[in-house]
């Protein structure tokens, strides 16, 4: 397959799910201590909508670098592809589950585990992708700029670090939430490299 | 009509209808028993919505081989094309239906009788777009791989376990459900062809 | 402008407002006679579900016929297609509006006044753009098939006709729908030209 | 980066955001005093809807402007691009929470504020991302027509108007929508430019 139709859905996909995340943002119905209050109440649906907005960004950005290496895609790159996409249209379902629940003590560990659980399965089939275009030397060519070892070494250091965002679910939820706003703030900030 | 604009507004179809799944995953707003417990009652959600995601990026992929293969596209094409995304479009639905009444003893029977029914419809909308194309020579060329006519035989595999997936709804909802699972697995995993 | 990516936006639009129309089908939480009665009570919302189906990718067929033509796109053109696809938007939502109350006695003409009156509104934009072409030669070619005089006398009709749909919605707003439905059909199974 | 692939995402969240706002009309579930009635209650609904439909139009139509300027995009552009589409995703929510609260008096004034707040943020982003463009010479072209010099005063000129909103929102929320309307209008209607 052309990999340029691979893309045109991915970006599709990928479009989608990050517009959705306004579905998260619900208009109050009712505002007895008045519209501003009930909207600083929402607080942790903002917060939790910027970071999976910039977080699905991020991810866009990572896919297009590395689809940008393929020139031919195989049957199992599509469906590894397919497994990624799949972990990036629940973003804003367990972006929701996260925002709903973090304010319910015990409960807020199932949401935060599974917002950031997500997100390590994301980075795993990153990791899945760039291997298997690592050891398909027809499918991928480095011609220029990051080459796939780089990718490979970034997609390893964000799983750890969501994998340490999942684990810190199960003990201090608000600080899983932190981490994954810091990794996205300091990924977007941090241009300190070309591409 | 260039098979270009034809791909590009199919693929859109297809992504949106993926992503639109993502709204069969509700966000429990009691937990009696814990968050964990609420989750896990869910499970029918989760369950069908790994299924129909799988099966519409294999539908996906499958629609791209036909259409690598157009090379001008006639009027009865396009229709033809927009009967096979009316039943993709359907497909959040259909498994939204089966995931809310797949517990409800005998209405489950109607629940999965429309899921796999909609699948019916749809590899009978694939079958008349590949026959469209067989039957006249110049929308299509045979240019390499898989061959028009090894994409019918699979279409026609596809519509009879389907069908069977049809009639076993209507005794054993369950088993209706496993069948059209592993036919997606199947299909993930038998990567044993080229294209 | 480039035509192309004033067909990637449309495009765009078109995909994302046929696939919404899923939504006009709701999943039924209760069913005291049984499921299978309680989804053949939902006719009118299936009814109106391929009736919109139907018009809008017959819409987006028209849609590329017209935009095939143009070769440079001014700001003009750019806004009356922004027109067309206002009322495009908005077809989700008058059929969703027109199942939910057609029968409702007196209230279901306002509904389907407002389905069809759409309707007449998306015909109009499509005389404006065609007209615009028309009148600006530098704008569009009429390079091969159908001219743009053919597409505008088959515009006239589509408005003339919708428009007598909305006249029957004040008096018969079923006879309204089913003309609705019976020019859509028409449209679908009348393939007797070239393009 | 091709700039290729940042215009189809782009477009993608376009296209799906300005037809999420279809969500913003509800379709009446009671009308005691009649539908004819209870659709004209929601006019404020309607409203918001065409106001923010032609800005997504408008807002859409200058960057692609901005973009065909492209030559190359490099990681800052990618994420101020990002940040100004954070900005375009959350107007069907401010348009929803602007049309339901623009009747409840001193609440009105949150709405407004956070309608037009979102906007002066649009506004700024597209300033910054043609700043950026300006201070980058190996990046933009000014092959013809509008120079980036043209874009940007009009920028300054959309972020002073939407300020001035702001501020009216404050005061005399309906005044606001009203200066949202006025600008929107005149720039569709004010076609005395080439691109």
């Amino acid at each position: 397959m052309k990999p340029g139709r691979l893309e045109a859905f991915s970006d599709g996909v990928f479009a989608v799910a990050i517009t959705l995340l306004v579905f998260n943002l619900k208009v109050p119905t009712t505002a007895d201590g008045g519209l501003g209050r009930a909207l600083g109440h929402q607080w942790p649906s903002y917060f939790a909508y910027v970071i999976s907005f910039l977080s699905i960004g991020i991810c866009w950005v990572n896919h297009h670098s590395i689809l940008d290496r393929v020139v031919v895609a195989d049957r199992e790159l599509l469906f590894i592809n397919l497994g990624l996409l799949l972990g990036i249209v629940s973003i804003p379902y367990s972006t929701s589950l996260a925002a709903t629940w973090i304010n319910h003590g015990v409960d807020s560990k199932w949401a935060l585990g599974l917002y950031s659980g997500i997100w390590v399965y994301v980075s795993s089939m990153y990791i899945l992708l760039i291997r298997h275009l690592m050891s398909h030397d027809h499918l991928a060519s480095d011609f220029k700029g990051v080459t796939l070892k780089t990718l490979l070494r970034k997609g390893i250091i964000g799983l750890v670090i969501y994998f340490f965002a999942f684990l810190s679910a199960l003990l201090f939820p608000l600080i899983s939430l932190a981490i994954c706003f810091i990794l996205a703030a300091y990924y977007v900030v941090g241009v300190n490299e070309t591409d």
